[in-house]
This record gives C-alpha cells, sequence and structure tokens, in this order.
C-alpha cells in the first residue's frame, strides 16, 4: 500500500534534506544547441525535433537531480505548445523522472466541472492507468470547491494531491486574489479556508494533507497570513529565482518547524549552464552538471529553513 | 485579410440563423457501440483505439451539423483523458472541424503567468502554427489580467479571440464567483469589468469584442445583470439542456436585440441518439442524423430569441 501524498512528499523532504520543487519548462531557444541542432538534423524543424529534444534535455536534467531532490515539476503548457509530440514528450518526461525516484506535479493548473474534471483527474491523477501518472496535479478554484472535488477523490484512490492555486507569483495576481470581501477577508483567504477545509479529511500521518496551495514567494507578508490559515497545508511556493523571491522571501510561507512547503525553481536550476557562475566552469555541454550545482546551491540557501524546526 | 474573430462569429450566427455551439464532448461509453467495438476490434482496448472512435464520432457529428450551427466547441479534457492518442485526436477534430467551415472555440480554461501563457496561446490561438489552431480559447481569470493578456495578444495577432470564465454552470460556481466584495459588488462582477475593460481595444465591425464570457444558462438573473456590464461582449452560454437551462434562461445573456451570444449544448446533441424522441427515429447507426434532428430543434427553441431584436 503507497503512503498518501502528503506523507510521500515530507518523507522526500526530510531525505533529500531540502525542499526544492526542480521546474521542468524546457523551452528550444534555451535548450543547449548542440540538443536542438542534433535533433533538427535528424527530423526536420518539425514539433516532433523539438518534443525530442524536451526529452533528452529533461532525461539528463533528472539523471544530474534525482539524487538529491525531492521532486520536479513539469509544466504541461511548453508541451502543449508543441502539440501531440510535445504531449508525448511530457508523458515520457513524467514517466522517466518517477522511475528516478522523483515525485512529480503535474504543473497544468486545469479545473472544470463535474465528468469534465473527472476526466482531467483520470488523466493526471489515475495512477498507472494514468498517461500523466503524476503525484500530484495544480488545479484552479475560480469555478467552486464541487469543480476540485473530482481531483482530489480519483487523486486520494490513487494516493495523489493537489495544489490549489491561492495566491500566485504574477505581478497581476492581486486583481482577483486581493480582492476585499463584504466580511473584510481578502478573496485568497477565503479560497485559503476552503484549501484548509478540504484538506481535513486528507490529513497524512505526518500531521500535514493531500491538498496543497500554491503561495508564491513574491509575496512574503501574504504568505505568512495565509500560512496561519492553512497550518497543516502543503505550499507549492513558485516566483523563486528568476521572478524576484529570495530564500528569506520563500521562508515564509514554511510553517514555523520549517516543514510544509516546496520551493520551485525552473529557469534557475535547467538552464543554469548559461548564466554565471554556472557559465565558465560548465559550458553548454555540461548543462546538466551546471543544473545538479545550481540545485546544490540552492539547497544551501534555504538551509536555514529547516534549522528553523 | 481575415476579420476579427467577433466579427466572423457575429456572421456565422447569421448565415446560418441559430446561436448554437455544438460541444465535441466525447466518452467512450456514450459512442455508439459499433464505432467502439470496430475500434477495439482492429487495435485492442488501448487510447489508441479509443482516440480513433472519438475521431470517427467526431467527424461523423460534424459532417452532420456544418451546415446548420455556427460554432462547434470541443472539451480537451476527454481527449487529456486518452493521452497522446487522445491530443492527437483533438488535433484532428479541430482541422476537420475548420476545414468544414466551423468556427471553433478551444475548450481548455487555461490560464497562467507570462511565458507560460505564451506557450498556451501559441498551442491553440497562434493560427495555422498552432497544433490546435482554434478560432477562441476560453481561459481562467483567477490569476488575473496580465495572465489573460497574453492570449488576447496572440488571439488579436491571428483574428481569434477568448472566453473568460465568468459565472460558469455548475452548482458551486457561486463559491468564488458570487462572493460579496467590500465595495458592494460580486466577484463576478468584477470579472465583468475586466472583460468589459479589455474589450474595449478589441471591438469588431459588429460593435461586439473579441473578448468574450462564459456565462452559464443556469443562472438567469445573473446572466441579466452581467449582460449590462458587458453589453459588448460575446457571452459563450454552458448548461443548456442536461445541465438544466431552459432556453429561456439561455435568453437571458443575450443582448436585447437578440445578438452577442452563442449557446453550447454537449450531450443534447451529440448523444441524441440514445434519448427520446430520436432513439426511435434513428437508431443507434444513425447517431449522427439524430445530433442533426436535435441541433435543428434546439435552433428552433431558440428562434424567440432572434426575434427579440
Amino acid at each position: 500500500m503507497t503512503a498518501k501524498f502528503s506523507d510521500r512528499l515530507d518523507a522526500a523532504i526530510r531525505a533529500k534534506g531540502n525542499p526544492i520543487c526542480v521546474g521542468l519548462d524546457p523551452r528550444f531557444d534555451s535548450i543547449p544547441k548542440f540538443i536542438t541542432d542534433a535533433a533538427i538534423q535528424s527530423k526536420g524543424d518539425t514539433s516532433l525535433a523539438r518534443a525530442m529534444a524536451y526529452v533528452q534535455f529533461n532525461q539528463a536534467i533528472i539523471d544530474a537531480v534525482a539524487d538529491i531532490v525531492p521532486v520536479c515539476k513539469p509544466q504541461i503548457a511548453f508541451y502543449e505548445e508543441l502539440g501531440t509530440d510535445g504531449i508525448c514528450a511530457y508523458e515520457t518526461t513524467i514517466a522517466y523522472a518517477r522511475e528516478k525516484g522523483l515525485l512529480v506535479i503535474s504543473d497544468a493548473k486545469r479545473g472544470d466541472i463535474g465528468a469534465t474534471a473527472e476526466a482531467y483527474a483520470n488523466a493526471h491523477l489515475g495512477g498507472p492507468k494514468s498517461p500523466f501518472n503524476s503525484d500530484a496535479l495544480t488545479v484552479n478554484p475560480y469555478m467552486g470547491r464541487d469543480t476540485l472535488e473530482p481531483f482530489l477523490k480519483t487523486g486520494a484512490a490513487h494516493c495523489g494531491g493537489i495544489f490549489v492555486l491561492v495566491k500566485t507569483s504574477n505581478p497581476g495576481s492581486g486583481d482577483l486574489q486581493d480582492l476585499k470581501l463584504s466580511d473584510g477577508r481578502f478573496v485568497r483567504e477565503h479560497v485559503a479556508q476552503m484549501v484548509h477545509d478540504m484538506g481535513r479529511n486528507h490529513l497524512g500521518t505526518c500531521g500535514l494533507s493531500d491538498v496543497g496551495a500554491v503561495v508564491g514567494a513574491t509575496y512574503p507578508d501574504e504568505a505568512r497570513a495565509l500560512r496561519k490559515l492553512m497550518p497543516d497545508t502543503f505550499f507549492l511556493i513558485p516566483g523563486y529565482g528568476a521572478q524576484g523571491g529570495s530564500a528569506a522571501d520563500a521562508a515564509a510561507g514554511f510553517r514555523p518547524d520549517g516543514r510544509g512547503a516546496i520551493v520551485n525553481n525552473s529557469r534557475g536550476i535547467i538552464f543554469a549552464y548559461k548564466q554565471k557562475p554556472y557559465i565558465e566552469t560548465y559550458g553548454e555541454k555540461g548543462f546538466a552538471s551546471a543544473a545538479r550545482a545550481a540545485a546544490l546551491r540552492m539547497a544551501d540557501e534555504l538551509q536555514f529553513i529547516s534549522r528553523m524546526k
């Protein structure tokens, strides 16, 4: 019997000693040229060539970080952009990451009514029968709690979880999320309460629930307040690094005991080879080693969080 | 030079004489058995067999209704459920529908930040280069206006449009959408204002904009109020038929002149062959004719709307 998602996530963070989630968001123009050139030479400038390059790139990144980080998170949009071939690359990437022992969060931000939500849940959270067999899925709460329940139900049946968007990392996230309600709360706080309520029936033995929340590192004050409303909720924290969030900002989403959150980094790890200081040390051919070095450095930057306990 | 999405949609509704959108939401267990049996016999009980059955089914439906309805709307969740094979069926279905002269709304309810939204937009709204080359895409506003802009930008460059979720048809849609704000408005009204504002720079010569709104037929009072806030906005109205919305309910979303909206029907048309009175007349083999008959009947039921002008 597989353990609950929350317990597996908590255990993976402890085992690896850091709460890093590596965002597998490939972009053709950012992947090492020797990979994209070879793919185009083999298949022409086609979506198949691009998808093949994504898989090759991702597999090398996964190989380089699987023993040091607990989680990865492919963003499906970058694969969907390539159509059928891209979706095949998404399937392949997820299967490979799981095979290598990483927990996988499918970052698709899905959300829809009844039977439609069930279909999405079957796609991402239905266990080995699912094409995108992931440990968790990001979901959008705008359509209401009844549209989240099918994800939770299917997830629970297969030891998976969900991360509900609460306060996102983008500059315009406040347009809706920061609206003030007539009862004095903010919309994001209302959603946080919903997440907390839904999670009550899905607590793991670790004390955290399978109903997580997306809370951006770019809004540390809001994150601190949201943490109080969701004491048992796993936070998936985007916005670290390229989007401007620091380690201290990310720390705002953690529990006082240093647990209950993972911090995502996409470009800062997978494209580290293009950035100082990695570019000099590793070069293009060493992109995977650069990713590993960047992940280790990030783990170091986040060390003080685990010392909070 | 192709006309703007709003002008093409308005013209298509006038040309066909009805505002029907046929929802192409295949489900394996609801498709005629002679189709699913043949697919399984040919390819085994695989996702490929299911995807092939979806394409065959959809093409027959499209052939049967393309000359009488203006728009179709495949719901990507039912294809995503089948993984790569299903997504291939989605691509094929969209291309076939456009070839047959239907406008296509990709019902994917996507939404994400910056470069991610751009990738989704490229997938669905980027013109002939897009794998899911659609005329419009449904999008989710929870993450804020800056996450909708990339869709609008890419759409506008390729004469496409978007439909923003405002008030959805499901029972729990009020959880967020009906929250009362401190200024006395409802969240859905705030989103409606955003949609209206965004549409101002995207008006077609018909006087309607390329920034549409999803407003369910199941909430006619809310639809009437939202129409006042969005006088120039195309409404995509789900919830008619199986979900309980009547023709009169759907009419609540239209402009006083009888224009500015399309009414979706999925199961009531594509699976009409399983329902009375069509089951007796057409039988399983006549599923496409049954769909045509159901569409004609729906057009008849909606006739009074066009007489509003």
